[in-house]
Order: C-alpha cells, then sequence, then structure tokens
C-alpha cells in the first residue's frame, strides 16, 4: 500500500493534520493503535486558544465547538483570599473556549470518516523503516494481517510513550526534562458551575483548580503528592481541601456536588529535539509535554500540524523543501515559549516544597504584580490565548 | 540633647530622610560610626530609577546628578550571539540615570552641611532605648564623650549590618532570605566606554553586565563563584571572561583596558518584617537587601524615606498617626515588587549550577520573549525604571 503521509496515531495532532492535508487534497492513511470508542472517551481538558478555536472553524470542524463549548473571556485568579479577574478579551481582544479535548476528537474522526479519509484503528506491532530514504515505510498488523505503507513522508503523532521518537537516533536528539514534585488530584463533579469562569488557586495548602465541563458537571483539581491513591481521599476530605484553597473572603464559595471521578496525575515539562530526522517528523506530544496549569498541550499540538501542513503544501504543490527543512525550528520556538510560560504559571501557582520561604512570598508578590500592573496582565493573557510573537 | 527624628546611618536613607525631612521644618540628628571621608569615597554603582531622580531634582540636590551622570534611555540584553536593545523610554516614557551611590552621598552631605544640619561622624558604641515608649531615646559616644539623644522617633538606616534591625525583637521578625550560589567579579577599568548603554550578557559561561563610570573609567562586572578570591585572575583571564560571555555575532566586543581595582561580592535577596516597631522604623538596606541585577537598592531606599517623610510630616503637620502606622504595610509593596524583579532578573540573567538543563532552556526563552513581545518588555521596562503600580 502507498500514501502520500503516513501518521502514527490518532490523537488531536494526528487527526487534525490528516484532515488539513485532505483539505489541501495530500493523501494520509492514519494508524491508530486504540479502538475509535477508545479514542473518543478518554477525558481529557481541553482550553482551546483563540488560534485553535479559529483553525478549527475555519476548516469546518469547529461547528459542535461553537454549540457546546463554552466561550470564555476571562479567567480569576484567587489568592490570599481574593479574587481577582484577567480580562482575555479586554486584555488582547481574543478569548478562548473550554471544550473537551476528546470532544475536538470526536469531531475530528467524524469529519474523517465522513471524507472517507484512511482511519485504522487498533493497528499492533508498529515498526518505521528506512525513514533516512525518500520512501519511508511503516510496517505494522492490523486485522490479523501484516501490512506494509509505503509513504512519502511519516509523522510522528503518536504521544510521549509513542514508537516514533525512538525512531530518531539517540545521538542526534537531545531531550530536556522536568519533573515536578506535585501532581494533580482530579475529580469530576455533578454539580452546577462554581463560577462562570475558571479559578485558578494559589493557596498555602496548594494550588486549585475550578474548571467546568457542562451546565451539569464540573472538574476540579487541587495539588497533591502525586504518589499519593486517590482511595485515600474521602468526599469529604476532599471538599475541605477544595473550600480551604477557593473559597474566598468575599464568601464565594466552591459548590459541591457528587463525585463521580477520581484520579491522580503527574506532572512534567519535555521537549525532545530535534522534531525531525529524515522523512520522520514529530508533532504533538511525541515530541513535547507541558504540565496542565497554562493549558497549552493541545494548543502545541495544533501549531506543530499547522507548521507541518504549509510545509507539506509547499512540498506538493511548489516543490519547496525550505519549509519542510526548518520545521523543527520554527515548531520548537512556540514549544519552548509554551513550555517557559506553563512553567512560569506552574510555579507562581504550586505549593513549592522545594522552595525557600523567600520564594514562597515571591508568589504572592508576582500574583499581585499580573493582578495590578496593566502590562503584567497583557502579557500574561497573551500567552494563554496564544496571542505572542514567536 | 533632643531632637524630633534621630537617624542611624549616613548612608543614603538617612541622609535622604534627614534632607526631606528639613524641607518640611522637621528636626533630625544623623550618627554614622564612619567618617565623612570613608562614605564619600566608598565606591558604588547606582542605577537611578525616574522616581529618585525627579525627587532629588525636586528637592534641590540633582544639579551634579543632572551635570555628571549618564541620562540612559535603554539598555542591552545579549545572549545566544545577538544583542538586543531594551528601548525604556519608548516602552515607558521614563528613563534612567547612572550615577554612582557614593556620588548621591556627596550631593546629600553638602546639602546637609550647608544648612547647618546635624551630621555626626565617627559615633561609636550606639545603642536604643525605650523603643516602646513616646521617648526614644539614642545613647552612643562622640569624640570621646559619652551623649544620649532623646528623639520622638529613631530611624534605623543603618544598613544590613547595622544594629537597629536587632532592636526589634526577635518573636516580631519574620526574615526572608534566599543566598545565590554565585558572586560577582567587579573590575575597574581605564577605558573609553565599550557600549553607549549597559549591556546584561546571559552566556553558559555565566552572567556579565557592562556598565560605565565616566567617559574614561568603565565598571564591569561578571558572575563567578562566589568563595573565589581576586587574586586567582590576571588581567588576561578576565578579559577573556568578558570577551567570552558579552561579545557579540556582529563583531560588538568589550573595549578593554588597564584594571585599576578587582573584588567579589556575594549576592542575596534578604526582606525582614515588620519595618516598625513602637517609635522604631527601619529604612533600607537595614530592612532588605537585593541583589544587584535589578539596580534597585538605591531606589529601595529612597522609595522607603519618601513614605517616612510623608508620614512624619502627617504626624508633626496634621497630627495623624494612620500613615506612620502603615508604613511597614505600604513601604514592603514596592519592595516585594523590586525583590521578585530583581529575583527574576537574577535567575534570568545567570549560571544557574542547581538548575536543570530544561530551566537553562528556559533562560533564553524568557530572553527572546522579553525582546520579541511587546508587552512582556513594557512589563520588564516598568519594573527597571520603577513604573509600577504596587
Amino acid at each position: 500500500m502507498r500514501t502520500q503521509v503516513g501518521i502514527i496515531g490518532a490523537g488531536p495532532a494526528g487527526l487534525l493534520l490528516s484532515h488539513l492535508l485532505h483539505l489541501q487534497g495530500i493523501d494520509s492513511v492514519v494508524l491508530e493503535s486504540r479502538s475509535r470508542e477508545q479514542i473518543e472517551s478518554t477525558i481529557r481538558a481541553g482550553v482551546l486558544e483563540q488560534g485553535t478555536m479559529d483553525l478549527l472553524t475555519e476548516t469546518g470542524v469547529g461547528e459542535r465547538m461553537k454549540a457546546e463549548g463554552a466561550l470564555h473571556h476571562g479567567f480569576e485568579l484567587a489568592f490570599e483570599g481574593k479574587r481577582r479577574r484577567i480580562d482575555l478579551t479586554d486584555l488582547t481582544g481574543k478569548a478562548i473556549t473550554v471544550y473537551a479535548q476528546h470532544e475536538v476528537i470526536k469531531d475530528l474522526v467524524a469529519a474523517r470518516v465522513a471524507a472517507q479519509g484512511a482511519l485504522k484503528f487498533e493497528v499492533s506491532d508498529v515498526s518505521l523503516h528506512d525513514i533516512d530514504g525518500t520512501t519511508p515505510t511503516i510496517r505494522y498488523r492490523h486485522q490479523g494481517e501484516a501490512h506494509e505503507l509505503q509513504c512519502d513522508f511519516i509523522m510522528g503523532c503518536d504521544g510521549s510513550q509513542g514508537i516514533s521518537r525512538n525512531a530518531i537516533p539517540e545521538a542526534l536528539r537531545r531531550d530536556y526534562q522536568r519533573v515536578y514534585p506535585f501532581g494533580w488530584f482530579g475529580i469530576l463533579v455533578e454539580a452546577p458551575p462554581s463560577s462562570d469562569e475558571l479559578i485558578y488557586a494559589r493557596h498555602e495548602r496548594g494550588f486549585a483548580l475550578v474548571s467546568t465541563r457542562s451546565p451539569n458537571v464540573q472538574r476540579m483539581y487541587f495539588q497533591c503528592d502525586p504518589k499519593d491513591t486517590a482511595d485515600n481521599w474521602s468526599d469529604d476530605r476532599i471538599w475541605a481541601e477544595m473550600h480551604a484553597r477557593v473559597d474566598s473572603d468575599d464568601g464565594h464559595k466552591v459548590v459541591e456536588g457528587k463525585i463521580f471521578q477520581k484520579n491522580i496525575v503527574g506532572m512534567r515539562s519535555f521537549v525532545s529535539t530535534t522534531m525531525q530526522h529524515g522523512r520522520l517528523f514529530l508533532a504533538g506530544d511525541a515530541a513535547h509535554i507541558v504540565p496542565p496549569t497554562g493549558a497549552k498541550g493541545l494548543n502545541l499540538a495544533v501549531s506543530d500540524v499547522r507548521i507541518l501542513s504549509d510545509a507539506l503544501r509547499a512540498f506538493y504543490k511548489e516543490d519547496r523543501n525550505d519549509l519542510l527543512n526548518s520545521y523543527s525550528e520554527t515548531a520548537l520556538k512556540r514549544i519552548w515559549r509554551a513550555e517557559h510560560f506553563s512553567y512560569w504559571m506552574t510555579r507562581m501557582m504550586h505549593r513549592l516544597d522545594d522552595a525557600s520561604p523567600f520564594e514562597q512570598q515571591l508568589q504572592v508578590a508576582e500574583l499581585e504584580h499580573v493582578t495590578t500592573s496593566r502590562s503584567a496582565a497583557i502579557s500574561m493573557a497573551e500567552n494563554y490565548v496564544g496571542a505572542v510573537p514567536v
């Protein structure tokens, strides 16, 4: 079998890339190890930057996002008993949409299926070959049979645990990583929203985040020991912690409800360079991870594939190699910006047991600053909505 | 002997406070352990914020600063072989003046002497008494005789090693400190300026700063081990280090010259709270230290005494206690802002041997950001010139 672009992984990066290439008349095949049901039901939070919203809308996959996603024009920072609003639209002219990642995936799968795109689920034994040559191939098993897919290019969109990154020789790669000594305890709650907008809370007991999923289901997180287990936390203990960290002196309280899911996730920052070797290109989590504090993960995947699809269009339509050759450098600029922003926001909001009392006081000074200085607030807001020159 | 305000220390804080009080018709006595010659010849760098420049000018002690200081409308950030200008005046409408701290001291001493202000040098055995009462007293020895000075208020402006801070009971104080694992190696050089403006350089070998003193004398620094000794550094070794860290790809080079002074200073951040107990008030280095990277030390002392002089005017002229009572809280807002900025700039510019390669890469990402994003540049520039709401 032959295609122009072989794509490993049907996450947001792989599916969106396949969709964008299709719109340019470029042929692709997407290979995914999980089932369609699995990828559509793995619940993942999602905050879409303005640029991501615009791209989904312009390419015809933004309808349900617009109807069901929650358009937010700001968020709140809670600290020292206060709540202070960051008015994204006033500060940047832009906004964000809270729309879960698996909903984006559903929309993209539906679009690919409607266009009769080649989308193969539950493939196994995927391996990459001849990525240094002009006809790299992907071998895999599907429905009990061995296949070989010849491509012009292979796109590794298979996440942080995928095989693609390791296909680039270790001697040519440099990885950067920071593992944080804390995790997020996430809960799903049957309750009305506690607030019209997201609340990021910094408290000496630790960080907390109040997000939303729908009018009846809310998503909340609080900083925890990543080695803790969800079973150690009764509902009462969880609510006591959320109230201690988020409730403000003006009487605003987190709204309780039935907790129907609990889980703990670790947090790290990770960047792998280079993102290209021969005819293999990495995009999304395959090349970089951000802690969720800055809400950048999905948006960085979108940014990568936007650059890749432009570069592939230039290759096929204008016979140009330059955009493909500069892909890694171009993408890494925005990646390092987002990595910095996510790290900065993480450090400002979380209890830092490894930091001195001096540095803990600086968190308050910085929060006071971004909520009183208009230029500091603009800079934060531009980063949050993704409107930063890179 | 009696005075309204007893001031311990003839540094910038004590001298300026005495000068400001004099202009309001409030009597003060300044006690200093060193000689006039010593305080006027202890060479200390100085970058004056716009607000500091304005205050000195408005109160009649800014003439020599205006004539001999160097007005700077920007500075340069050097990193990755590039030089990028931060245009302070374009970004904030304000500027800074490079004018050494001991020159400010000379001007203030001259003004106090001309006004026949009580300024006692070479006092010893200073001790504070009855600071909880309404007539605190200062005991000291001067020219071989014991003296007692009765005051309404005592102002501890005697620097980080002075006696004043320790007169506040330890149980009421909370100190915050961060000692950095690096120092600055400072040199004075007979040479023309290397640049019209200050250059702050971030290099993987470490930080360097190119400053200026006069058309013929330049001040330069480079990050070093604080336990190193100046004797270990030949002139050749120093110049090799400065060139490696500062010279840029566009051919710009540090201008060498005869090195006539070398010294190493340690670096720390320090804040002592509260800044007031009974009738004792702390100002300047007696209460807080910043690393020199943000050029905030002198300006914070000025900010403290400006608040104090307003509060004392309100006490004497309007019979109001409220500004004195809120002094510590008011002053600490600006202090924490400056502490945060100095820490931030220090962390962005210095080689951080205690940080991961990931965090070292973030320095470059942050430098790219403050030199390409206008809002990030404005925020940095506002902090640098001292135009931040607090």
